[in-house]
């Protein structure tokens, strides 16, 4: 289908699940590291990284992304490190406090939307402050698009600067009162990123158990996918 | 193209333009009343109101409204009065203040976005409270998509009851920072209602200078459209 290799990305962590949910999540910095030494062995490329308080709640912490980072580039070498930036994890701009750590990737929304039970507030100010220390640490972003006038926004902030190209989207469906997945709304995110920036890749992330089937999209189609 | 006759929607006055941006701008109850006698008598069917305070900044003034509802019905007989729940107007519930007024119609937006300089906050129990109370009182919402997960939205919401078929959406285009005027993704959008909801009907608004565009769409396309 495609000539290019297709990148996996391991979500070792996520901001949400607990021991509680499921032993085996990682969740201290060295449980982290272990497991996805693990997912690198078994031929994952890059690991999304959220980091966790004491207590399991997420966090923002720089030191703790900073310990993180240097295990995994230890462990791990020549994996792509993408560390997250989302939401869950700080309010404003402690999301972005890690990016002086020069990790190789973030992740970057661009827009606003509903999650769950409340809205996932990504300010038009917020988006270009991240955007722009993203620029100044060299930081690649991850665009989440949740919704299709994120893709289309990614690419405006491609056209004025604000974010430098190729741009690498995520598609992210199965977020309830967000995008559920819809096979015909998958192809249209495609083809409406390959028409707005014919140089851009892609990946997928389906939440929850929309996970394997978006893999299986993901795969079919060309693009890259999380686990 | 269509059989259906299409609805000509007048918004007379939107939430921010002043006396000072346009002197014709209709800010009082009784200008309002007079603005809309006017397009009515001109052939538009549905009325989208929003009410302004003696500053001419925007309310949701139960008060005004029911005022607006009188004089409207009263110089219009047959229209079809929208009251506006937008976010400019008011925070919270303060926004669906109006619906015991039992207006034909009122706005419903049913999912968050960027606007130019914030975050549309529309939170998931916002959104059912407002929908329900529109069943309540038996207020048809106008759906205002503001973006493809809107449409979406709508459509599992009419599925679990939360709101009655047929629906009535109306694609937005042209505010900052949410979807701008693209022809591919309007043409998506009328296709994903239709396939998600055959029965429903739409209706297009171009923001600022995309107004007449989105008009002509509108109108080309079979869809109703806002002035
Ligand atoms: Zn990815
Ligand atoms: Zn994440
Ligand atoms: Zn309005
Ligand atoms: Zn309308």
């Amino acid at each position: 289908m495609t000539e290019k290799p297709c990148i996996i990305c391991v979500a070792i962590t996520g901001s949400l699940p607990t021991k509680a949910n499921n032993p085996a999540v990682p969740i201290t910095i060295e449980e982290q590291i272990e497991s996805t030494q693990e997912a690198f062995e078994a031929g994952a490329t890059i690991a999304h990284c959220h980091v966790r308080n004491d207590d399991q709640t997420p966090t923002s912490d720089p030191e703790k992304f900073g310990r993180l980072l240097e295990g995994l580039r230890k462990h791990c070498p020549g994996m792509i490190v993408q560390l997250s930036t989302g939401g869950r994890s700080g309010a404003g701009r402690e999301r972005g406090g890690m990016l002086p750590l020069k990790p190789d990737m973030a992740s970057l929304s661009v827009g606003s939307n509903n999650f769950p039970t409340r809205v996932y507030e990504n300010s038009p100010d917020l988006v270009d402050w991240l955007a722009s220390e993203m620029l100044k640490y060299g930081v690649k972003p991850e665009i989440e698009a949740f919704d299709l006038s994120h893709i289309v926004q990614a690419t405006r902030m491609q056209g004025d600067g604000r974010l430098k190209g190729p741009l690498y989207v995520q598609f992210v469906m199965g977020v309830k009162n967000a995008m559920p997945p819809d096979e015909p709304i998958f192809d249209f995110y495609i083809e409406t990123l390959k028409r707005l920036a014919p140089d851009a890749q892609w990946c997928a992330a389906g939440i929850g158990p929309a996970q394997l089937l978006i893999n299986e999209w993901s795969i079919a189609k060309g693009g890259h996918t999380r686990t």
